[in-house]
């Protein structure tokens, strides 16, 4: 059979700011060739500091944030603001989370996920001299379904959108739905091992396609232009 | 570490009409208690027969289906209908596809693929004794993203959103982002193991957590009511 694994990375500190991420990660996993290693936002922003002050005691003293970290306004109901950030993602909230952070802190969007990635897929290869790929993932909501599913936001390593084009069914006939966005089917496998408050801020994934590795970015290559939008 | 397999079910026989599903399932998958069995829809809709004729030389032939199956149109562009199914699915072209289907055919999503999960679960059960949770998976476009993922249409067996409002997190405050759709995350991790044109149509997952099996469907549990709906 057709086999991947998705293996939750434990007994992870807490992550401070400046924490050497890629270093605290290969104390924990036992990283192989080719897996892909699926990291949670949170920790990310954390060892960056991308951190911003807000009144504990007010459960709105982000929303101030929220209006600042975007760059367009889509919906707002309620408290509720979905809106475009400077990364180009639709999210509710721009991002901003308080969950899982420091009391009378919340935690912002790392300033460019890509690069995040790709700084810790470096500092594997540095430390260890095992080549993976690694996906920043976050937890976002969608339009027409409920619940949150967990998609990428940055990438290094992987081709984020594998493209099918021009591939021939069973049937001899060229493909139709084509495009399939990996990056994203990676991160939402991985948060299945990531338990919301079990602390398993990352994941393995073993067993990935070694033709889906390669270079891209989510801002180059997910990330929907407006002009191309038909929901902005 | 937390460790949940995803296997690629090798080998099915190509899908007609009537066809038995869970019996030939069974026959090429050894399933265990508590496995999650993802099947993509393309099968479901074959052995449903929940298919139509079109004119194999006419690209467009399926246009009038895809209005026929529509309640709501969203957008149009181009050639593409971004349109609500009766089932509330928001969809490019109503699910109609004519990828991996005879020629001179097109398959319609089926008709209620929660109780095609059901029947499925059922039939697995009834045939090993084996209880399996079973979604029914299609690949949909989003907006804001770029590619294709894979979700669920349909569900038995799973709770489809798992709920953990009220849990804390690791710093004892209450869970903010809470409802997390479990069987998107499942569908596209399955995704990950069934190639696109490699005729792998079903993937098991193993290793779920057991406290998300229970009862519940797509329809009632994922599909946002349009008086919920911000983009609607």
């Amino acid at each position: 059979m057709t086999r991947l694994e998705i293996l939750g990375v434990e007994g992870m500190p807490e992550i401070a700011a400046g924490a050497d991420l890629a270093g605290i990660i290969c104390e924990h996993a036992d990283l192989h060739p080719g897996d892909v290693l699926v990291v949670t936002q949170k920790i990310v922003s954390k060892a960056e500091n991308a951190m911003a002050v807000v009144d504990p005691d007010d459960p709105l003293s982000h929303k101030p944030l929220v209006e600042r970290e975007s760059v367009r306004v889509l919906r707002r109901r309620g408290d509720l603001i979905i809106s475009e950030t400077k990364h180009g993602f639709v999210c509710a909230n721009a991002g901003i989370d308080l969950s899982n952070v420091e009391r009378g802190r919340a935690a912002l969007l790392p300033e460019d996920s890509d690069r995040s990635a790709r700084r810790i897929r470096d500092g594997v290869r540095g430390r260890t001299g095992v080549e993976v790929a690694v996906i920043v993932s976050d937890t976002f909501g969608r339009p027409w379904r409920r619940g949150v599913t967990d998609v990428a936001i940055g990438s290094a390593g992987i081709l984020p959108i594998v493209d099918l084009r021009g591939t021939t069914d069973a049937h001899g006939r060229e493909m139709q739905v084509t495009e399939v966005a990996v990056v994203d089917e990676l991160a939402a496998a991985a948060d299945l091992a990531c338990g919301k408050a079990a602390g398993i801020p990352v994941a393995v994934i073993r067993g990935v396609d070694a033709a889906w590795l390669g270079t891209g970015s989510v801002a180059d290559d997910v990330v929907r232009s407006p002009a191309d939008d038909l929901f902005r």
